[in-house]
């Protein structure tokens, strides 16, 4: 049997008592580690679960999946997901894989940012498509998520933003030259990514938001270090120091804002006295 | 200190390890029971936390929220939640009252069915907007999901239905002669979310959805029961014995569908040709 296990948001104690038991049981167990990362390392959760964990990079989990479904016919074999099991696609070819293959396949869900952002005070179900953000570089500056931000604003609905991280990326240099070095991990910050939003924005001029937009950066959803900083995009490019150490995501407000969710979120506000006057004047009752 | 802990979607061992510790040592553990429910009863959990559990219907949360924060300044209480935390605007209340008596608040995220529902196989990040359905009367048909609907498929995108629990009503028969009797809990069903969609279509003649249109009926999603049934909305109204008992959601299929969604959704098909055949002609690269 595979059984997916999703690990939650944060640390080694966010797994379920259902997934602690598939895990400490299982023959093998996997950590998918490109997607997303928990706030504590691998010692730590092998420590925590008593079992030791191979670390499933994409290369393995997009080329290599046979050996992490190698005998799960008869075996059980534990493939942990950080978040939800669900969250990304990679886990469905996986599935799929495994069903061609006559395995059965159970899944423990568990926490994903698309819900723990609720913990910012706005209600998912004023929440639109959720979008991703990439770093940018010279040649490559994919903004589809310009197009998707519009049509939840058009709405009036809420957008959150997934951050890029790079993990176990080749330095080019060396690649060329035959050899392969890893470079350091890389996660995009809320700064960031504000700043790259507007220069869409400047680009584009379609005016589906600006400098005086109201959002929220969301550091370490769901762990105990959870932080929330509130305020202008504009001031958003400023806030990474007050949001501190990775994961960070990031939630465009829309119109259809409800008074509730103001009052919740006007705490985390840079400057409330601004955050309100901005609120009053653009979003309450604009929808 | 208040403690908001998600319990999972579906029984006693779906709570994070994070969130047992919490319950187990809390002075008090209340049991939020009207937004949703688990498949197991109170006495299972007590039983498994080892904790007596006080029982928190509508009326307490909304008007006695005092009675469940007393003396949380000094002591901690828990407040579990089926799901996440976050699901209900409820607790978005209690947070703000808790934050006026000056008491910390901490949440202990889990699964909730908006991110659980990716085990149909369908891509959380092709999601519109999630919207809810109540039992319809004679006198009260609301509607709204209807817009709603209409506003996701009008960009290509998923639509994730709730459907209405009434646990707690009261008799209003009885009511009227001065007694209180509540009926029996109702769980709305696939079949009569189905039904009551393709009434108000006939109502609306906006062509948002029809008979033929692709949809998935959930049942105990993230359970050990889980089942998926996918098949037209007409077919999904006969579809409440294949499911069994509930909780049951409804996905409205978008027409910004990969392949791969297709691929992986179309095993829960009744009619898998049948299926294929809708999925080509109204749905592959429609959008």
């Amino acid at each position: 049997m595979l059984y997916l296990v999703g690990l939650g948001l944060s640390d080694e104690t966010d797994i379920t008592v259902k997934g602690l038991e598939i895990v400490k049981k299982a023959s093998r167990v996997y950590l998918e580690a490109y997607t997303s990362i928990l706030l504590v390392n691998k010692e730590v959760l092998e420590s925590y679960y008593g079992r030791s964990i191979i670390i499933a990079d994409r290369e393995m989990v997009e080329s290599s999946s046979d050996d992490i479904l190698a005998n799960a016919q008869t075996e059980d074999v534990a493939f942990c997901v950080v978040g939800d099991p669900f969250g990304a696609t990679t886990h469905t070819d996986l599935v799929l894989r495994a069903r061609e293959l006559g395995i059965t396949v159970a899944s423990v869900p568990n926490a994903s940012i698309m819900s723990g952002i609720g913990a910012c005070g706005l209600q998912l179900y004023n929440f639109g498509q959720t979008v991703s953000m990439v770093f940018f570089t010279d040649e490559w500056r994919p903004a589809s998520f310009y197009d998707r931000i519009k049509e939840n604003r058009d709405i009036g609905l809420h957008t959150l933003v997934l951050l890029d991280i790079k993990v176990k990326e080749p330095n080019l240099a060396s690649l060329a030259r035959g050899r392969i070095v890893y470079e350091p991990p890389r996660y995009m910050t809320v700064g960031t990514c504000a700043k790259q939003m507007l220069e869409i924005e400047a680009e584009r001029k379609e005016g589906v938001y600006g400098e005086d937009s109201l959002a929220i950066g969301a550091a370490r959803v769901g762990g105990r270090e959870q932080v929330f900083v509130a305020g202008t995009l504009k001031e958003l490019c400023e806030a990474d120091d007050a949001l501190g150490p990775p994961l960070h995501s990031l939630v465009l407000l829309g119109r259809r804002t409800h008074e509730l969710e103001n009052d919740f979120v006007r705490e985390f506000a840079v400057d409330k006295e601004k955050w309100q006057r901005i609120w009053a004047a653009e979003y309450q009752n604009k929808h």
